[in-house]
């Protein structure tokens, strides 16, 4: 049996397998020069919030948080209270990845609902309209978009206006998780006003983390009125950053110019080339092109395992042998060379 | 246009409009006599504990209750922990019909599954047990099922004992709603030990509000040790009654003798009796023989509303014109005919 | 040694030891007449609301609810939010005999202050109003107060007014459990709109179960537009009385006429007579004169366990031999001869 | 009016006012080289979980978290029930400066009980045990404290190890906020195992932010027993790190050398200079020797505010113009010597 090539450098894990931008990590350094008040009451977070506002070219509330998970808490849980309801995908991260934080902090219910590709369709919101107003019902407050979603597909700027019309011609509000957001604007060719402000969404999670920076999320509401309990919610949910200087720095670093976004295309483009390329490879299926940077696939069921061992990757259905793919800004085309051949000679072996 | 008929004296709009059974208000009179100490230190509790090990012939802990959601809190509530999940039908009273209340009081996640009438499979639990002993998902705990179920169906205890199985095997346990265990009882010709014990059932809420009490449920424990934390938990979430007296005897007065299951099967026979004759009607669709006391029937949709003005129920779907018909313990012959001559004289009109 | 005296018919232990009066029993048998809609929408339901706006002379909204610590959970958190905090004295039920239900409810924060007899002071709020709009504190919205307190005391209205003018002028609300309002109204002489609605009160547990009724308590909020989520937080919190008839009938039968002031009346003078009549009895001493039905007396110590055993009653602060003696409505002057002479016979021997 | 001299670079408002160490910027840098898993599936969160053990001498578990609020909520919520409750002096950082988090999150009652100099005595336990059993009463399960305590004092392992021994004894936990514990191990020149282990601790905050660390606080439990529910709460709480990494790194940068404590020890010994220097000014009275790196001072009422315009810092209780100022790894000899000299102008005026 012919030896297996040396596995890439990149892990196709996950995108949060992948380390910092060097930009970062010099604006971190930076960052680093004398002393400055602790919880956002500092420089860099004051340019933060300007900056926010220029780029959403809308006088948006922006609200630094440590982690993802966090900050979909913060901005859902302080535009909802403890009566009312959140629609979302049954695949959305704050079903089925958030171990049920915010059902835990805020005591909502949460009301999971059918997806294509992780989308959801204005539809789907209507049976639970019914319930508002009725006392025996959780009632409805929140429906929340994952963009791009848990699936790799992205909602097109129409869809989430239709989405978010629904919503509101009901009194409810549009959430946005935006983990991967910067893959998703790239994916679409649109801006944050196109994207965000236009549509609808009311709050969002601004994610960098799995796109060059080392940590913190940022939760952006787009109607200043509904930051209103934005403050008192995230300092009790756990995520008002000590040393806040840090995290605007590293959003100063990637947004003040385009690094976000290109982090984003060039781990859009590995992901595409890579379906391009394993395409090829007999007894490997990729359904879907990808519109952002994760792909899916279907291997032989033997293959599975070896191939794990040798560059590591997450399953995703293995009842129907689907795997997880995921390239990130410091994906290189070697790495993708050298994935594909690997994936080329563990399932030659499996066919 | 000819005249209505009389409407019924009973309601169909459900059995929780009904009132109290004769012998209950009899108890409640003879139970005031007297001081007793609050909070269940009474002998009325007493002999209420004693009575239900007795019917369960088994070492049941049992804990009064107020009202029916509160006693599914606590049953719940007492056996999980808060970063554990409760898996039920996505009918069940607990999803649509209980505002919320225990991820309010828990902070548990509720994981709603698809269903036949009300029934849950044990395959519908397969997907989640893959996320136990991960700390991303959300951690199964429970299984909830309602008995007779929301659409007026019973589990049979083979049913039960496959979904506790399953349950069990992947150290989950069962709660059963029981609202309505006594039409379930008498439905399918069982007892407390085939129907719940033998079954594997581990917790339990025990209706009797629908079965001709005032008020009260209890939540009863199979095994002692789950019970550990139930006093507390009870307290807490509002639901230990002062004068537990007043709550003691009118489990005594309907289970000492056989009342609540007479109850039930008068309850029961007035449905069977009623879907027979409204099947006769024209235009009347009755899809589904009740097994209990509760009817779903398809009207012509002008007939809906003014038959409900001549003597009240609850449409159920109105997209595809289901509404449904309740009788209970103190619904007589006479109501039955008289609510199918006003059905079928409302629904000719509208043919 | 000589024998003891027959212990009284009527407990000492508590005032909800007591039964129901039969005024009220007539009730409820009255009204288990024909069927009734479910959950508040019946007569006995609209005419209760009706009669509190008369009793409060003001434009109330009323939410019947099951119990006690129950109505206050409901009462507090539907007007706060999850990141904001009650301030009461650390004797109040809410801190040492609720469970901490309003924490596991709601989330919320409660800070104990101290007290005089159980009634708290407008200075104690000062410290914590500092704390206002600033993240790093729970925000405090409600200070909550017990009349007639936990230490048999009675706020004047003015004192209620002093504290209310002090929470209003820094936004906070006022609520008052009034789980023995009526003992307190008797004793100052005064009504509800005086009591309550004069003196800025903005939601209150109105409490009958210790004065006459079997069960149900009422939440009162005092300008509707501090009702409007209390549906939904009533049904959250388990709080929704089905047949809710029997609730509304015997707030009916208290209130319609002056039977809850009557039974209030009573209890108090009773109390008023015991103590009269103990502080003859060498070696127990009552620091105190009753405000309304609850005696605090020491005793000598090796006298309270045989006490106890001959006529129960709960102790209050054993390091310092204070006990509790409670009467109530059904209390005769017969049973308060009768235990003054035990109590008296008993202590005798322990001199 | 003579100019004030300039201020010192560094900022004595507090310790998470300063910057990162250097040692831990370059560890930062180091890690950022190639992929690694997420959530803590890495090799230095590996040498992080086994330093641990080795500076505890004793089987820890550890959980890195972000920051201290989210630390001590994973910290005490994965040991205790929703009906149980936290004990803990009422200035700590639990009750006054975590927004009510944990209630939040967990649901639990918090006790605030009376202190000296946040240091909270064995005897205040007491009342509360008397609650044990009782479902009326909330539960307590956890005693916290707080070491260097909110007002820069610190326990002495004799103290420590006694109330410990008085919570076990009734079967309660204990728990320890670190946020500053390397400060007070350096003052009592004692070590983990004799200040934690030996006493009796059960989970505690290892807080290192404070300390020359960008951000990340880790939860410990000293018997892997009580770890058993941790990583499910850690997550849920959203305290879970994606590129847990760069948390790992800065522990390892901080504590494999003594880093850690040269930090804590250079931070102390500027607040005793601080101290000496300014009890020579006239006006100035420090009443307390600082155990640790902070200083609580009086100053005449008027110099506060200009004070604090030439050199930010926070006010303690204005009530008696008491003000806080903190020291920190980064403060030099000359921020002491201008700090001193600007304390001496500014006062000089105002006297």
């Amino acid at each position: 049996m012919t030896e297996l090539p040396p596995p890439p450098d990149a892990s196709f894990a996950s995108d949060n397998a992948a380390g910092v931008s060097p930009e970062v990590m010099e604006a971190l350094a930076a960052a680093n020069a004398g002393p400055a008040l602790a919880y956002g009451d500092d420089p860099w977070t004051r340019r933060t919030e300007a900056l926010l506002r220029e780029r959403f070219d809308a006088p948006v509330e922006s609200f630094a948080c440590w982690g993802g998970t966090g900050a979909n808490v913060v901005g859902i849980a302080s535009v909802l209270q403890g009566w009312e309801a959140v629609i979302c995908a049954d695949v959305a991260h704050l079903v089925v990845d958030e171990a049920g934080a915010l059902s835990r902090f805020a005591g909502v219910t949460v009301l999971p609902v059918p997806h294509e590709r992780g989308r959801i369709d204005p539809a789907v919101l209507e049976p639970f309209l019914h319930w508002l107003g009725t006392e025996h019902h959780p009632q409805p407050k929140v429906v929340s978009i994952t963009q791009a979603t848990e699936y790799g597909a992205v909602y097109t700027p129409d869809q989430i206006g239709a989405l978010a019309d629904a919503a509101h011609a009901a009194g409810l509000l549009v959430h946005l998780d935006g983990a991967r957001i910067a893959n998703a604007l790239v994916a679409t060719g649109t801006d944050l006003p196109t994207m965000v402000r236009d549509t609808g969404v009311d709050v969002m999670t601004l994610g960098l983390t799995k796109d060059g920076a080392m940590y913190g999320e940022t939760v952006v509401y787009l109607r200043p009125e509904l930051a209103a309990h934005a403050r008192f919610v995230r300092k009790q949910a756990g995520q008002l950053p000590s040393k806040a200087r840090f995290v605007a720095a590293q959003v100063l670093a990637l947004m003040e110019g385009d690094l976000w976004l290109r982090n984003a295309r060039d781990a859009n483009v590995r992901a595409t080339t890579l379906v391009e390329r394993v395409r090829e490879v007999p007894g490997v299926v990729v359904e879907h092109d990808p519109d952002v940077n994760s792909v899916f696939a279907t291997l032989p069921t033997a293959a599975i395992a070896p191939l794990q061992e040798w560059s590591f990757f997450w399953p995703w259905d293995l009842t129907v042998d689907l795997v997880r793919w995921m390239t990130s800004f410091s994906t290189t085309a070697e790495d993708v060379d050298r994935f594909v051949a690997g994936v080329a000679a563990v399932v030659a072996r499996h066919l």
